[in-house]
């Protein structure tokens, strides 16, 4: 089968013919129809710091797909030949304090799909069967691929209600896009968006953010004060990544409120923690994967029933043995979401 | 002045001239413009048993309202001739252990506005500054003066989130129908309500209801389960003050699901506690008024943003002397929210 | 190997050889050390109604029992020979709504040990393995048994913080005994305890219970507004499946207040919804079974550190033979919880 | 009367006879009888940066004190002459958005006692009744001048229920040993306190550690991992104001925990938010001030029903004279808690 792999330890990747993967007795092969890129690929392309040391080649990359049931193994239950499903990209072990505790999402053993296991930029791919999600047939392909980060917006802005409150949202790339149409659909009475990026603010107004602001152009804190007439921001959703939207951040929230943080810095942060923290009583929720499944559920509902609509976030989509387009629109940012097409 | 006191311990009340309320040192007098009569009203008018039991003539009675300050005593600091206000309707006292620890909704000591305290069908009003609200400049008047009966349906249906749940309403009348608008704005994916009163359904259907049950033609229960593919409800908000209802309402819900009980009934209520709450392990929230000011500023924001229209539930307005033709439709269920305008 | 099976569709058990079981892939051989009887176990053995309703004969009862690991399935990876271990009862299925959501103790396809699947009082048993649970080695057998029903205790205490909270705990049967120990370590700071029997308000005594009341000699709720000071209780628990008992425990509770319900009613129960529930703004949370394993945790710690010694509940022990004198203790009432050992 | 005064913009504070204060018609007259001296006052005296930007000379200084009500304005209405009281040290406004919302513990307009407004280290003290908190008849006066911070460790325990959870306080002092006693009395299984100052850490064994830390020789991180079996702990409370222990506690927190920090520090604070925070998907707590008046039962209730005796950190007693002596320990880190007797 074709497949897109990282085989070197340098920049690059490649597209070519391997394998098709074994079936084992809890395992199901699926036809992958649809995958969707991730930042996270990017880097695994580009070699960054962080994929030479998390990454081992060679593997198959991409962890955001749709696909189709072909094959079940001899002990697979719950999921049947034609089934479209997509899947949690963390393997998580189902015995560790974590997985015991109800924070499966931080699993201390999981593996990662397209990292520690075979990826979906390929035309077949096997997982086991118990991360697998059964799509709603009301979602197409091309939105039902990018639940996975969906799923993290929805946490990020889910950690606690938005409803009612009135919302700042840091970066716009694909998540934080995801979270603005999130957090609108569940009652925020008013959302800013943040970017430095006017092409990604201009899609950020159309998943229905009230106001946009440019930090380049505008005092993030000044205008989260104005329009809120100096009673500052209930709730911060933090996806940039960036230390200095991290403190804006921190400085538009009124006293009493909260902020997500699903954002990654690319190195260790400083804050102002007396008086952008502990004197305001801020409450700080590191956001990481997604509820394993509780939050697939909520995705599944936003996108099934119109809540909300993702279309303006997914911008371009190309056949996978152009993936390097995409990756290339994305580090340009000059894109939302980019899918690859089977 | 003008107001409708209730003078006798007998059915009635009566649209009089009285002398005009006097205002002390922390009090605010306001000129009332819009009243809106509550289901509480009808039953001091027909001087049912719970009226017997609890009011004391002779009173203005009322407790809905939106005016204009036009005198404030020497000590009042937070208001100002001009302002329009509303107010919260329980005058709470500030020190037993409720108010203390955040509960001051059950106030041990609290007195009710048109019940122990002189009301709002009037064309003047005195309050403590302490129960005003402010009311946001882009709400009209019809829509200030609801804000009370709002607030009770924002507690009942944010006991929880309800975001990308699924939603049963018992109860068609004004609170039920603005909690269906809520529900709609704060993201739940599916919200049925049911009431056996065919025009009120109608309302609820404008209110973003996606599914309306007659539970005289309908099985709610059956029904519940059909479009929920046998998962049961997320969260059932009780209205209807009706035993079977509430009955209904317990089997519907999804075992770990949660239901909030605003309405009233007549007698003790029976229910199948083993079966439909322990061994499913739902969560009862008991709601009553409305948490002060957090559920106002939910309130405020729901009506000034868009997020809630409640036009479709406001049905009928009359001229205050007219009042006893509202009460009548109500009785009859042929209205929403019915006002009165000065 | 020797067991108590119920054979009949009538009233008794009987203490038989029957052939050990076997063992599958994925499961468990125990050598069973110590095992107790719950009040499940008695309505087998008395046929009741419930019985009648729920069992399929024959079946070799009991769900509460230590034992350690003598053989292990080829497919078993968690779990090892000579591990000692005890198990969660519900066999849960893992895939369904609840079981994704974090409600796994309400399953919708659980099977029940000792009811759907061979149980504890036999000298061995066979399980899935993802259902045991490792004991803690500093917790001696006679306590690493009773983990199952001290669990329920458990969430019954801590469906929310009872940290410098008054308490009132209905019923003193073994769950209400544990319950009282889990309170007084949690840093409840006033603790009653209320049943008809008097030997088992002295073990709640011992188990750190302020306060005893009698509903037979003292009035339950003036009792509690007393030692209150007309405040209320903020947290009842109730474990008697007593109608009357439960309806003091919701009149005593403080408006604000909360009870967590795990007692079992005999029919449908009589509550003052309005007053007792709704004026007040009561929480109530139905208790059934443990989470899965996060309860279990806390359990272990709760026994392994000291802070509840559940000995003064521990009051009997015989054989696995004279399992018919444990039942006919717990049927008069005089005793706590009723052990036996292999 | 006699009071402490900080005079002048420089180091240093006078012991000195100035007018009795004046009792408004809202206020109250108290007689202090003990004081208590925080970290603050010591600040004041030293005249450090923090002083310098925030206290504005002259004011007697000192916020923590037990009193006996002598005299009373004519519109107090629920403290009577002869209650002994003590009181809330941040003096709200009642009507911003924090107040208004169950945050006043951060309200915008919040006065501080000893800073904005003349404090305890008086002969006497006027306060308005609505800060004022009636002493419970159990506690005494030594233990009752000290609620004030010992409310600031029991909002940094119970940010979260610490049940049956594994704690590392990082920081002995009076606050960090209060929270010791409170999380012991709360029922945390395991609780390590760590701190370089050994006689301090003694006082945290007496309050209930299970193990204490030195860091200048333990390895905190390695210690809190091997003492939870590489779990790691559930709950960290940062009272210490040092970045490097802060950037243990977040090492030493197991994945989905959470931390709360009281602590303040000397300048912005470095941390590792990728690893430390969002990857263990961590909840951090900022924490000041007590809850108004919730705290203040709570604490009520550990000092009163003997849940926590802080006998053990109240180390030190003068005569208010003598209070440089008292400071002087303090900047020494030879005592716990030091008091002043009128």
């Amino acid at each position: 089968m074709k497949a897109i792999v990282k085989k070197k330890r340098t920049r690059g990747m490649e597209f070519v013919e391997v394998p098709a993967p074994r079936v084992g007795l809890k395992d199901v092969l699926i036809k992958v129809k649809v995958a969707s890129i991730c930042g996270t690929d990017v880097h695994i392309f580009d070699w960054t710091r962080w994929a030479q040391h998390r990454f081992l080649p060679p593997r198959i990359i991409g962890h955001e797909f749709v696909g189709n049931v072909i094959k079940i193994g001899d002990e697979v239950t719950q999921v049947k030949i034609g089934d479209r499903v997509s899947a949690e990209s963390h393997l998580t072990c189902g015995y560790c304090y974590q997985c015991n505790n109800g924070y499966s999402e931080v699993c201390k053993n999981f593996k990662l799909l397209g990292v520690d296991h075979d990826g979906t930029f390929a035309e077949f791919l096997v997982l086991p069967e118990h991360v697998l999600w059964k799509n709603d047939s009301h979602i197409p392909d091309e939105w039902a691929t990018i639940q996975e980060p969906f799923g993290n917006a929805v946490d990020t802005v889910l950690a606690e209600d938005v409803s009612a409150k009135t919302v700042l949202i840091l970066g716009a790339g694909p998540i934080g896009l995801f979270a603005t149409g999130i957090a609108k659909a569940c009652g925020a009475s008013l959302i800013i968006i943040s970017d430095p990026n006017d092409y990604r603010l201009a899609i950020g107004k159309k998943m229905g953010a009230h106001s946009i602001i440019n930090p380049r152009k505008q005092d993030v804190v000044q205008t989260a004060l104005e329009v809120t007439r100096d009673s500052g921001i209930d709730v911060v959703l933090e996806f940039s990544g960036n230390n200095q939207a991290l403190n804006q951040g921190l400085k538009a929230i009124t006293p009493g409120g909260r902020i997500s943080i699903l954002g990654i810095y690319e190195r260790r942060v400083h804050i102002d923690l007396n008086k952008d923290v502990i004197f305001k009583k801020i409450r700080i929720y590191g956001i990481t994967g997604r509820k394993i499944f509780s939050t697939w559920y909520k995705t599944s509902r936003f996108l099934s029933s119109g809540l909300v609509d993702p279309s303006p976030v997914i911008t371009h989509q190309f056949s996978l043995k152009d993936y390097e387009k995409g990756m290339k629109l994305m580090k340009d940012g000059r894109c939302g979401k980019v899918i690859l097409k089977m």
